[in-house]
């Protein structure tokens, strides 16, 4: 039986335990990448963890998320991570360079490596044929350290795709049809590896969306094989040498399957403020539009910005809405410079800003109340812009550029027809504009050694946290629904995000997204007992951002128990000691409500079991709860935490 | 005998009043100019006054400071002011179309009119041959209304210039030449007017340079002759139509006179935090530099940026540094885009930002606290650039951007002779890439009445303010020395800006750059009988924002008694009901303190003179205080402002 590119992948890093679905697997890293929203946390676990110098192959240090500089605390960041990179032996990659993701895959993406990174989107790199895969910050500190990394081995979901991608319609529509017809949780615990004769029309760069927004659908990872389209990419950005074909086998056999016919496809949109919201365009054509914005991780290929040129190219964009290009790495604001299509952007209205993350991580651009904004991003959580009541909508450039000249919602093949613009065609560069410049490799482990870490006083020491007392008497702060968010959890943005290297003072924005009188309540409990959070199904859906575990436990979370979790945040928990415990009966989660006191007896000895029972003091109940811990996650949380174990050892 | 040209421009549009310097006169206005940060409070102006209808040649309201948007505020602001232009008659600049002065200069700016803006470096209009002057947003919306500007007639100030720029020293280097030689109030109650062959080898965005930094040596304005420079300009803009003659007279004669020999000028700069700290750059060679920041109103010309992008083509950026690149308009970054530059600065290491104000007014690109960071802005008052401890240097661009490439201050001749760099030349293109698309042009009356003003929660009420009391015994809660900047009182910057439409929001931070204090103990005087500050000489110096009278108004403040005042900030206490007074004995500054109770009897009696007695109760002294408003200004402020006072009428 011919294995799928994702079990070829994991078997080629296994170090140990049983490839079946649901067992806890090793898995050895190659390759890291930090972003600096969460990377200054990753440098301080580096730091906390004593170690000397990086063993993974590869580890880059990205600056995209925080680079508007409002105050002195970004630049801070940035002198820090850079002092991290140099202490430690990483790649850093100037503010200006570009978003992680198409950057590592232009400079360091080889077909059959793994990798992990602290930033959900990670996955994107599975269109080169690599096992990427998004986790929290320490994670990575431990796989930059040269520890493998821990998952459940989870099922691999086949998508078959055939047929052509008609004119107008592009690989952002495929991923929103995956969303359409399976949700934000409909890839939980699932690799998607996409295989099948309509790959022959899809460049890597398009794999490259679709395999970004794998993690929207909640899945550990997406894998494309390496082949041509592989190889040309890697030609044009002068690194064919570094391309392994890895194939799909013909009789590969999935745990679960789908298909998508491309040509059956139309321009589709996810609704606020959901990217499972998808409807055709089609449905909601005509709706007033204040904002466009095209760029970030989902759609960050040249092409993306060149089929959007070439609909306002000679044109301009309506009066009354603001047009956002947000170049998503040097290299190709190099290469739409040289193209003309800068100038032609520049010309039909657009506000063209620095390559970086921008708006899709609320640093920038947030529209107005009551305003309806375009975008090309992966995500459209409530608030996720900077503006708490917002209304984002997830689109194609091809669907964005329209709406840009029409002030509407459009569906792009109406308008091309009604302007006559003929089926664009895109043909990559014979060469990128490539440029290693920003890119300061590692220093030499001698001077490497005596270099010393710049902590600015924005940068705060990790915090202590204690072990799991034996028992737990609480009272819920909050009752929450499902599909929760990190961005609810803890809010990224231009208000937040600066302080994100100060737990204490980032904590006072947790949950206030949905309750704003969180950190206050939490805080004035004075017995320091702590408190419970109740969740439903996908529970830290989203980012990877281990702040979401952090903040809350710094104001005395201990136990979150929900239906379900989205992965990366499940880890997160037990990384930092929270319990997360998943309802036995679902139907328990209405039983419960916020102020209730809940009160869990011989802690060490029920969560050694898979089963525990918690009592509901103030309604006189119990509840059957799991968790899905295993024996070394169990250690992690009664310690307090994977730090705090590893300090004991 | 031959007048000035500030003279001949000044008869032209004369109302009333004598032509003394010293007297008041009142000026037909022609144009206007508004931007965001100020703009909103002009509009809530025009509708308190009723206005139908701008009666003015052209008004223009640009968008260039609050394009950060970092929550939903600048979007609303936007929306808000684009529904101002459509009701009033107004042209409307949309985001990303550029800064106000030189887009101004570009599409509207016309030889021998009169304009007032509310921006303090409205003066760099005079490079056209204009008499442009900036005032606080009320001065603003009366001269929309069709009122005239009231002004103290200054002193004609003639510098004659002479000789050649040398390579590598430019616009820049003579304005910081005149700061060098007369520092920051060199130019209270004066226009300066350039004249003499040193003006042949400048072109009129060299001028604007000069011009627009008038404001940092406090002059009333700036003017230039309108000559073949100006016609050359104006034909490459596609409005040579527009093209008056205004020559010098040779035998002009100017109340003060001075010369600066153009090739005896070498690189200068201006260390922080004054504008008027200015050294050679060999004296400071050396010193390392974290960011550079080329673009501006100080340095918006196409030839700013070609001349730095002639020495950091081809060649990388420090590592160390940051290097950001504002364009200053669409038009310019366009015409930079076409010629190449644009490439060649992203291949330099560039972050290039949306056109507009950025850093410049704090919204963004903070630097690091402790690190230099080299600009060619014309302000670097402390706390301006976002970082509170911040350390700004003010430059031209040839010495920004050769500290780009060494990562510390370099003099930029020296840099060019050691890299083998010719001295650069520049060429104004045959025509600019003019596009007035993104210029919303007046609606027709009829439709323009039906209008709705958009306001949203963000954009309060303009305050009601009572008349001044019949007696006023109030403390000093504040006491401060020379030079304290309108960027001290009212702060700009990421954190205040998107609350300039709020007084009762944006009021929390005043004065918080010198005293954090200050708004709670302003709001705890709960007699309501107000307080005073205190100040040394040129009291409200930097920009036009009446924000900085009436955010401390709404707090309290009735008197300010200082050594002497910024002409725009006097101007703007007194349309606001604030009593600005100044020591008659220079020496009574260091007899009161911070909490000393003083005591005006008989106000009303005793504005009506020109000298007023103060009674120290605290220290039982009595202090004398002169006062230099007009009668007209004595009626606004015994009213409690010039808005109170024309309700009344």
């Amino acid at each position: 039986m011919a294995n799928t590119i994702a079990e070829r992948l994991i078997a080629d890093h296994l170090v140990s335990g049983e490839m079946t679905p649901g067992s806890e697997i090793a898995l050895r890293i190659d390759q890291t990448l930090t972003q600096d929203a969460t990377g200054t946390l990753v440098m301080q676990e580096l730091e906390a963890l004593g170690l000397d110098r990086a063993r993974t192959e590869v580890s880059v240090q990205y600056i995209d998320h925080n680079l508007l500089q409002t105050d002195e605390k970004n630049a801070e960041d940035h002198t820090f991570l850079r002092s991290a990179c140099r202490r430690y032996g990483l790649w850093y990659s100037k503010p200006g360079n570009g978003v992680s993701h198409p950057t590592h895959m232009q400079r360091f993406g080889v077909p059959g490596k793994t990798m992990v990174g602290s930033d959900s989107h990670t996955c994107a790199a599975g269109s080169l044929g690599m096992l990427a895969i998004g986790v929290g910050g320490l994670e990575v500190a431990m796989a930059i350290s040269g520890g493998p990394l821990y998952l459940r081995m989870p099922e691999i979901w086949g998508v078959r795709l055939t047929g052509e991608l008609p004119p107008w319609v592009s690989a952002k529509d495929v991923v929103l049809e995956m969303l359409r017809r399976h949700g934000v949780n409909g890839g939980l615990n699932r690799i998607i590896e996409y295989h099948g004769p309509g790959l022959a029309g899809l460049s890597a760069m398009d794999r490259h969306v679709i395999a970004n927004m794998g993690a929207e659908l909640g899945a550990t990872t997406t894998v494309f094989p390496a082949d041509e389209a592989v190889r040309e990419f890697l030609r044009v950005e002068d690194r064919e040498q570094d391309f392994v074909e890895i194939p799909a086998a013909a009789d590969a056999r999935y745990d679960v399957t789908d298909e998508i016919d491309l040509s059956g496809l139309e321009p589709l949109i996810a609704k606020p403020s959901s990217p499972g919201n998808v409807v055709p365009v089609r449905e909601v054509a005509g709706t007033e539009v204040s904002q466009v914005v095209i760029g970030s991780s989902a759609n960050p290929g040249l092409r993306d910005y060149a089929v959007a040129t070439e609909l306002v190219r000679g044109r301009q964009t309506d009066d009354a809405v603001s047009f956002d290009v947000n170049p998503s790495s040097r290299e190709i604001f190099a290469d739409l410079t040289k193209m003309g299509d800068t100038f032609a952007l520049i010309s039909a209205g657009a506000r063209i800003h620095q390559a970086g993350c921008m708006g899709c991580i609320g640093m920038g651009q947030a529209p107005a109340v009551g305003h309806n904004s375009l975008r090309t991003f992966p995500r459209n959580f409530p608030g996720r812009s900077g503006t708490k009541e917002d209304s984002v909508w997830l689109c194609s450039p091809e669907t964005a550029a329209a709406a840009a000249l029409t002030g509407e919602i459009t569906d792009p093949r109406e308008l091309a027809e009604r302007l006559g613009v003929g089926t664009p065609t895109f043909e990559l560069p014979e060469r990128a504009s490539v440029n290693t410049d920003m890119l300061e490799p590692p220093l030499e482990p001698e001077p490497a050694a005596r270099e010393e870490l710049v902590k600015g006083p924005n940068i705060s020491s990790l915090p202590d946290f204690p072990p799991l007392p034996e028992r737990i008497e609480a009272p819920v702060l909050l009752k929450l629904g499902d599909n929760v968010s990190t961005d609810e959890i803890s809010p990224a943005g231009a208000r937040a995000l600066p302080f994100r290297s100060n737990i204490p003072r980032l904590a006072e924005f947790t949950f206030t997204q949905v309750d704003e009188t969180y950190p206050r309540r939490a805080r004035e409990l004075s017995d320091g007992s702590g408190h419970v959070v109740v969740g439903g199904d996908n529970y830290g859906q989203g980012s990877s951002r281990e702040h979401a575990a952090i903040a809350p436990r710094h104001l005395g979370l201990r136990v979150v128990i929900a239906k379900s979790f989205a992965r990366i945040h499940w880890q997160n928990l037990a990384n930092f000691g929270i319990l997360a415990l998943e309802f036995a009966d679902p139907a328990d989660h209405d039983r419960v409500e916020a102020g209730d006191t809940l009160v869990l007896d011989d802690v060490r000895e029920q969560v050694k079991g898979s089963e525990l029972t918690i009592r509901n003091v103030t309604r006189d109940e119990e509840y059957r709860l799991r968790h899905r811990l295993s024996e070394r996650q169990v250690e992690q949380v009664l310690a307090g935490g994977r730090i705090p174990l590893l300090a004991e050892s």
